[in-house]
C-alpha cells in the first residue's frame, strides 16, 4: 500500500467521522431515563475510527457515483435515502456487542475508559446494550427507503445480529478448549467479527436498490476484509512492540488466547500452551516472547496467517469489481489493504 | 367475570399454547453452537401460559371473522399472512426480557426451574438473550405481509424494546429511592411491561393491514391491560395466602420492594418502610404481615389500587369496540377481566 493510500483512508475516516458522530448524537439524545442513555452513549461518545458507518457511506458512494461527501447523506441520491441512519446504526450494533462483550470478557478498560460494567454497573451495561441494539433497529428503519427494500436490510441486520451472538458464543466456548482447529477459529471470526463488516458493505446496497449480485459481492468484500481485520489483530500482538501495541506484546500468548497463529503452530506439533511459561503479563520477559515468536516463525505459523490475510484481502478487492470505477470505490481498496497493514 | 368467561380463557389458551410452543420449536431450532441454542430455549421449554401470543392471535381472529383456531395461523386470512411468526416473536421478546432481567436481579428461580444465568452462567445468559433478541425481529420479517405493513411492525417492536428497557432501568433507579411517586410507578410499568400487551394486541392489526384508528385502540387495549396485570401482581403478594401463592404473602413488603400499594400508602403519610420491621422472608410472621396489611387496608391504599386495575380493565375492554363482534372478541375481554381476577 502506497503512502497515497494510506493518506486517502485516513482522509475518508476523518471527513466522516465527524458526521457520524453528529448524527450518533442526533439519533440517541441523552433523555429520560438518562444514566440509561447516558451509559448507552458512554462507549460510543469514548471515540472509535468510525470503520464501518465509512464504509457504509463510501459504498452508497461507490454504488451512484457520487463524489465523496458531495451530497448530504441524509438525503442521499435520487430518491433522498437517509443512508446516515443506516451507518449509524451499524455503529450502534458495535457499540452493543463491545458493551456485552466487555462483561464476558471481564475487560476493565476499552477505549482508554472503563468498560461501561466498570463505569456504571453489571446492570446499567446489560441494559445500555439492549438498547442500543433496538435503536439500531429504530435507525435502519428510520431511511426512507421503499418498504421492501427496508425490510431486506431489516433481515440483513437481524441475521447479523444473530451470527455475531453464535460467534461470540464459540469465542467464549473456545477458551475452555484445547482441540479448536484453524477452520473452527476462522468460522467464529467470520461470526463475531466480520458478518458486520458485510452488513456494513451490503446494506447500502440493498437500500440502494442494487442488483442481487451486487448486494452479495459487496456482503462478501466485508466478509473478506473484516476476517483479515481479525486475524491482522492477532498478528499485531506478536509483531509490534510493547510500546507501539500500547501493551505487552505476545499478551495473547502469555493469556493462552487462541488465535490464528497459535492453533495453526498446534496443528504443525507444537505444545503452544507451554511457549511461554510465564502466567503474568505483567511478570514475562521479553526475551521469553521473542523466543515464543522465533518458534512459531520456524514451524511457519507466522507466514501463515499473514498469507490467509493477505489473500482475504486480495480476494476482498477483487470482489468491488461489482462497482463503477470511482474515488469511493479506490478507497474502498484502500481500506482493505489498510486492515492488514495497520500497526495499531 | 362469570365461571363462562373463567374457562372461556382457560380454553383458549389451552387450545393456543400447543400451536404456539410447536412453532417456537420450529422458529429456534437447536443448532450450532447448541450450548448456545439450548440456553435461549430454556426458558421458553420451561412453560409458560403464552398469554401474549395468544392475545396476538386472538387479536388477528377477530380482525377478520375468523373462528378461533378454525384458520391455519401461518396461512391466516385471504392474504395468507404467518400470524403464528408475529405471535412467536413476542413470546421470544418476552423471554429475552425475563433471562436478562433474572440476571439484574439476582433472581434464582423462573418458572419453577433455575434461572438461565444459574443454570448455565452469565455470559451464556447474556448472549441467549442478545440470540432470542435478533431472532424475535427474524420471526416478525418473516410474516409474509406485505412490505410497507411489515415495516411498521417491525417498528412497533423495535420501539416497544427500546421502552421495555427503559422500563426496566427505572424499575432498577427505584429500588435505590425513597421518593418514587405513584404516577412514576405507572409510567414504569407501562415501558416495562405494558408496552409487550400493546404490541401483541396492536401488531397482528398492523400486518392485516387494519385501520390506523383499530391500531391505537388496540395498542391502548394492550397498554391498559398490562398496566392493570403488574397491579395485579402487587395485589395478589399481599391477598393471597401464602400457600396459595407459592411463596411468602407479603414478601414485597419485607423486601421492601415498591408497589403501587405501598407507594399510595407512603403519599398517605405511612412510613411503609417500617410497617413490617423483620428483614428476611424466612423469619417473618404471618401476623407481622396481617397488620402491615390491616394497615395498608386503613389508609385505603388496597382499594386505591383494586380501583386503578378495575378502572384500566374496564377502559380497555371499551377499546375493542373498534373490532366487530365474535367469540375472539369475547375471549379477549374475559383476558382483561381475568388479568385482576387471577389468584396467581
Amino acid at each position: 500500500m502506497k503512502s497515497t493510500g494510506r493518506n486517502r483512508v485516513a482522509e475518508a475516516v476523518h471527513q466522516r467521522r465527524g458526521l457520524v458522530n453528529d448524527a450518533i448524537c442526533e439519533r440517541l439524545p441523552i433523555e429520560h431515563p438518562e444514566r440509561l442513555y447516558e451509559a448507552s452513549r458512554y462507549l460510543l461518545d469514548a471515540g472509535g475510527k468510525r470503520l464501518r458507518p465509512t464504509v457504509f457511506l463510501l459504498t452508497a458512494e461507490a454504488l451512484t457515483g457520487v463524489e465523496p461527501t458531495s451530497d448530504d447523506y441524509r438525503k442521499f441520491g435520487p430518491e433522498e435515502i437517509d443512508i446516515m441512519s443506516g451507518a449509524v446504526s451499524v455503529e450502534v450494533i458495535q457499540s452493543f456487542t463491545l458493551i456485552h462483550d466487555d462483561i464476558m470478557d471481564d475487560d476493565d478498560l476499552r477505549r482508554g475508559v472503563p468498560a461501561v460494567h466498570r463505569e456504571y454497573d453489571l446492570d446499567t451495561a446489560i441494559l445500555a446494550g439492549d438498547t442500543l441494539y433496538s435503536k439500531a433497529f429504530e435507525c435502519m428503519l428510520d431511511t426512507g427507503a421503499p418498504a421492501s427494500r427496508s425490510v431486506q436490510a431489516l433481515d440483513e441486520l437481524a441475521t447479523t445480529c444473530t451470527e455475531i451472538c453464535e460467534g461470540q458464543s464459540l469465542d467464549v466456548e473456545f477458551e475452555q478448549r484445547g482441540d479448536v482447529s484453524t477452520s473452527e477459529y476462522l468460522e467464529m471470526v467470520e461470526l463475531k467479527t466480520a458478518v458486520l463488516y458485510a452488513a456494513s458493505a451490503s446494506i447500502p446496497a440493498i437500500l440502494l436498490g442494487a442488483e442481487t449480485e451486487t448486494i452479495e459481492a459487496l456482503h462478501d468484500y466485508g466478509l473478506d476484509v473484516g476476517t483479515a481485520f481479525q486475524i491482522q489483530d492477532d498478528l499485531l500482538d506478536l509483531t509490534i512492540p510493547s510500546e507501539k501495541l500500547g501493551k505487552q506484546r505476545g499478551s495473547d500468548l502469555v493469556e493462552g488466547k487462541r488465535t490464528l497463529i497459535s492453533l495453526h503452530a498446534r496443528e504443525q506439533g507444537v505444545d503452544v500452551d507451554s511457549l511461554v511459561s510465564t502466567e503474568s503479563v505483567e511478570a514475562v520477559s521479553e526475551s521469553e516472547i521473542d523466543e515464543a515468536v522465533e518458534r512459531l516463525e520456524a514451524v511457519g505459523s507466522i507466514e501463515y496467517a499473514r498469507n490467509v490475510a493477505r489473500d482475504l484481502i486480495s480476494e476482498g478487492k477483487d470482489r468491488l469489481s461489482v462497482l463503477p470505477e470511482s474515488e469511493a470505490r479506490l478507497v474502498l481498496e484502500d481500506i482493505a489493504d489498510f486492515l492488514i497493514e495497520r500497526e495499531y
